[in-house]
């Protein structure tokens, strides 16, 4: 945690993404008081939505903390959001009249990236239902990946079970090798052959496919040659973007996202050997944010 | 074609797809006296819109033959369609309260297969927008792969199309190697760079992604290295469709469907050495498969 600060007042930190928001409120001392988890906050999936799941998220903070008396008028928040990226979105959200004291926005991958250096630079790989590279360095930030799926976001929990279920199809035509996911992706989807399984699959979106994902792990940590292929494929991407990271000169890298402790042991020696441990969680690095931001006010 | 026949009866052949409907209308001998093209006609993208579009593409037939008196209810239909191997779907097509005076329903497939090899047995490798194997030997139908995009379809155009935006993306990341085929996709999208690609190509269908196949095709028959290894690749699956089908023992395999003069060149010497002209179009197949379920009743 950065070391105490002159300002007294309290802070929100949000980590906004696809499938939940996650808020923090925390004092001058960065100490988390209370935390507040709501329904989706990405605007590009529904700018109501987004706004909504923000505010209840920073309700529930303030009142898990015990703080009756505070209002969000009385916070300033640090707001992190997946799909900020995108310039009309940053625009549309920073217009909101938002009931905050203060607010502070930025991406999901800058606050990630704050978060895990403490406020300091670096670079993160990020691998959860979807994937992404963000490096941070001399107020220069990089992206790289992340590009959604399923035409993008390899090595991602999506990217996985993708993999898997492309697999299992071609196996259960002869026109692959046999492997043990086939009987334990049509048990884990309730299906008993080829046809029926494509019926549960069609059009579905990456938070599906990315249940799929610890599946192919078991399989491969218990040597199964075609897990160990497809885990090998989209560790060796991550592995990839690490490497396209560090030439930004990034002084730490860590690794972030629901699918590290599965994936890091597949990802180069010279990668892991790299890795440093992230200091703070996402959402912590939306109260960083806030407080440098308003530091340069 | 077939035989005269002692039926001198009109045959309409349909050949019902997912981007469109195609009718033909012939004499006892078979000869093709008009042709007609409607909107799409798998029923599972719309009942409604499947039964006009058959009606339709019939009426137009009819028209272009100059056969001003004849009616729907004079002629006998073979209908091939999409859609109808599943089985819910193939019993809503047959409780259709048809315009016809009889109607014989058959998969999309089969009808194909019968085309090719003028009603004989045989299988078919097809690859257009999607990707399948059919063969039908002494009454048995057998079907592989056609599992729909993006999960299968391998070898097909719309896989192509997605390889080739995958790889682009990548390559753009500094992931990748570079290829021809990244300004080429760029250009045909009409983008400038990564992130205006993925806005374009986000969620979008099997068609738009089959409209990217040719420039693969093209860039790997002027040797770039990245599109070669994405059409062997694809071409290589196809092959494997091919082998497998042939363990089924068909008189005769051909290869259709709009991709075939792109992948033919590509496939593996012991299928191309196997492959035989089809002799007649799907639509000419429905034609086949009406006269032959007749002569059973």
């Amino acid at each position: 945690m950065p070391g105490s600060s002159d300002n007294k007042e309290f802070f929100l930190g949000i980590d906004g993404g696809g499938s939940k928001c996650k808020a923090i409120i925390v004092d001058a001392d960065n100490k988390i008081l209370g935390t507040g988890i709501s329904g989706p906050a990405n605007p590009l999936h529904g700018y109501e939505q987004a706004v909504n799941s923000i505010t209840e998220s920073a309700k529930l903070a303030i009142k898990d903390a015990g703080l009756g008396g505070l209002e969000l008028k009385d916070v300033i928040a640090g707001v992190g959001l997946a799909g900020v990226n995108l310039p009309v979105l940053f625009e549309q959200m920073s217009n909101w009249q938002h009931p905050f004291k203060q607010m502070f926005l930025a991406t999901d991958l800058l606050i990630a990236c704050l978060g895990a250096h403490n406020g300091q630079d670096g670079a993160v790989m990020i691998t959860g239902t979807g994937s992404c590279g963000f490096s941070y360095v001399d107020g220069h930030p990089y992206t790289l990946g992340g590009h959604g799926f399923p035409h993008g976001d390899k090595g991602s929990g999506a990217w996985f079970g993708f993999q898997a279920a492309n697999h299992v199809l071609m196996s259960l035509d002869g026109l692959k090798a046999d492997s043990v996911i086939n009987n334990q992706l049509l048990n884990k989807l309730n299906v008993k052959d080829g046809l029926e399984m494509v019926e549960t699959i069609a059009g579905k979106p990456a938070a599906f496919y990315a249940q799929m994902a610890n599946l192919v792990f078991d399989a491969a940590e218990d040597g199964d040659e075609i897990a160990k292929e497809i885990v090998h494929e989209g560790a060796s991407y991550i592995s990839g973007i690490a490497r396209q990271l560090d030439k930004q000169n990034p002084p730490r890298i860590s690794l972030i996202g629901g699918l590290t402790p599965r994936i890091m042991p597949w990802l180069d020696k010279d990668i892991k050997d790299k890795l440093e441990e992230p200091v703070c969680p996402p959402e912590v690095g939306s109260v960083i944010y806030a407080r440098q931001q308003l530091a340069l006010l």
